[in-house]
């Protein structure tokens, strides 16, 4: 066991397991993939033992698995009312794209909840149904990620760990406070004195990110920026009700957390603008925005899709040493003449 | 092989064609399965009695198969630019939700066209990753559901098999005429002289079908219905302007083949607008309709998805006597006041 303890070259596998053990090789496998199969005592025996070569259970139980499901799961939630549920069709698609070439498929499930959703991969991975899985829609306070590494379920996340101190599983996510601070400084610089934010509640980790790119677009001309923003649910009603609330004060020009409220804030913002782009920016470059020629900030999605795939696969072929990979991309600002109301 | 020819009831099995054969059942199975484990002489034998057998070699191949995948193919598209899309987005959950109820799990594939589509689906079929897929995105010369059905693959079609005299697999589609002429009555009982429409051009199925719709809502009122009618793409830009179109001529309400389309008529007619429902009906229900306020026609399609897969079970099973299920589902007039514009 000391060869293989604390030294990463020696990564231990279903020979030197089991002939640290005294044990057959098809005992360690079933171990770990048919646990009901081995006495209580052996089962445990050899589970200590490959806890304590330090390595995590997923590594060894990869090498042991004798053939691949070639499927990666993937939980696919309802569409919900948002305008900006395409980024996450463009997501999937590109990640069924990204799977194929490299042989893998997208199995999609679904589940009410974390914890049936976990349940559900936990089973599948157990049975062989599935070798990996993309987790998306990362929160506070999400276990997900810890569950299922103590699992050894090869797991890659799109999406931030928000509030944990450090990520459990590798993750690819979009860098929203850079897309909010970018597109504030092209207002301040397209001449506007003050850019004010519609901002959704704190509770959403998403939302807090894209605030604080603006927080610091307008660091070095406000004390106050609480006094320069206004916080309501996602929806074009209260968008348009934020926005005339920060119009009255005398704000010229808006980032939004969301293309719904931006659309909701060009209703009050277009009735005496004279052409050109109307000095309103929303996030995720939403089929409606393209449509109606808002100006929006892009998630390069496809980009992100592909990275994601990449990373599960350097999982699955247990080549992941080194600390986690995390991932930040840069979005991108599409300013856009004002369509629909300009016509 | 005289018991099995002409007669429905007795369905071939492993055993009678193996005994009818003077082979193992093994034989009779590889030959479907893995045929290259088998010499030619023996598999060409094999395979002339069961296509003497009179009957698929799906139901054939289905019985003879040892093992599931539990999972059903659908070539998931890339979104494109369309406010529509989340039609889709909608029927694919709620599949993969109907599915796995029933213990099966959707496998997203991606193909560039019908061609690799078809080619990856029977690879999928014949090593035993796939039972069965669902069909989308139907059109003219649509060859997929032949080749499919003749493959042997259970297959269940999303959309009518367009200009085709008669389906070769099941299908489920919506009556997009019925949505249509309903719309189209609706802005006739509420006082409109005239109901104009918004067309794609012909060379789309689903286009010609919602056209029919309103042309037959219209029949009693014009003998000339090309008259009352504008094409164009489907874009914001280009609604707007067969809307103004229309407008010139007179017309006072329009049915608009998409959501897009409305999208750029409600611009147009919004102008002189005084609250209540603006006499401009969409398409599909798309979120952004819901979010400004906008009447659409709303496709049934979880109830869709349901049948889909219930069918697809049906098949699976071998329980699919008869006739070919085809199943048009009513879609529902949606009617709302414009809420962007009168804030």
């Amino acid at each position: 066991m000391g060869a293989a303890k604390g030294s990463k070259r020696d990564t231990p596998t279903l020979m030197s397991l089991a002939r640290e053990l005294g044990v057959s090789h098809q005992t360690v496998s079933n171990v770990l993939n048919n646990p009901e199969l081995v006495k209580p005592e052996t089962r445990e025996r050899v589970l200590k033992v490959i806890r304590e070569s330090g390595y995590r259970p997923s590594a060894v139980g990869r090498a042991l698995r004798t053939s691949r499901s070639m499927s990666i799961a993937l939980r696919l939630r309802p569409s919900g009312d948002g305008v900006s549920r395409e980024v996450m069709d463009r997501f999937v698609h590109h990640l069924a794209e990204g799977a194929q070439a490299k042989g893998y498929r997208i199995q999609l499930i679904t589940a009410p909840d974390d914890v049936d959703e976990v349940r559900l991969l936990q089973e599948l991975f157990r049975d062989g149904s599935i070798d990996g899985t993309i987790l998306t829609d990362t929160h506070f306070d999400d276990l997900r990620p810890q569950v299922l590494a103590s699992e050894g379920l090869p797991t890659v996340s799109f999406g931030r760990p928000w509030g944990a101190s450090q990520p459990t599983v590798p993750w690819v996510d979009i860098d929203g406070a850079a897309g909010t601070y970018q597109a504030t400084r092209y207002l301040l610089e397209a001449g506007h004195d003050t850019v004010g934010f519609i901002s959704w509640p704190t509770s959403s980790g998403v939302g807090e990110d894209r605030r604080s790119g603006w927080m610091r677009g307008v660091a070095d001309l406000t004390d106050d920026p609480a006094k320069w923003m206004v916080t309501c649910q996602d929806s074009v009603r209260e968008g348009a009700a934020a926005a005339a609330e920060l119009r009255s004060r005398g704000f010229t020009a808006l980032v939004c957390a969301g293309d719904s409220l931006a659309l909701g804030a060009a209703s009050v913002f277009r009735v005496d603008h004279e052409g050109g782009p109307l000095p309103i920016v929303g996030f995720d470059d939403s089929p409606v925005a393209r449509s109606l020629g808002l100006s929006s900030i892009s998630q390069p999605v496809e980009d992100a899709a592909a990275q994601a795939i990449s990373i599960l696969l350097k999982l699955l072929r247990g080549d992941h040493d080194g600390p986690l990979e995390q991932l930040l991309l840069p979005p991108s600002l599409r300013i856009r003449d004002l369509e629909l109301f300009a016509l």
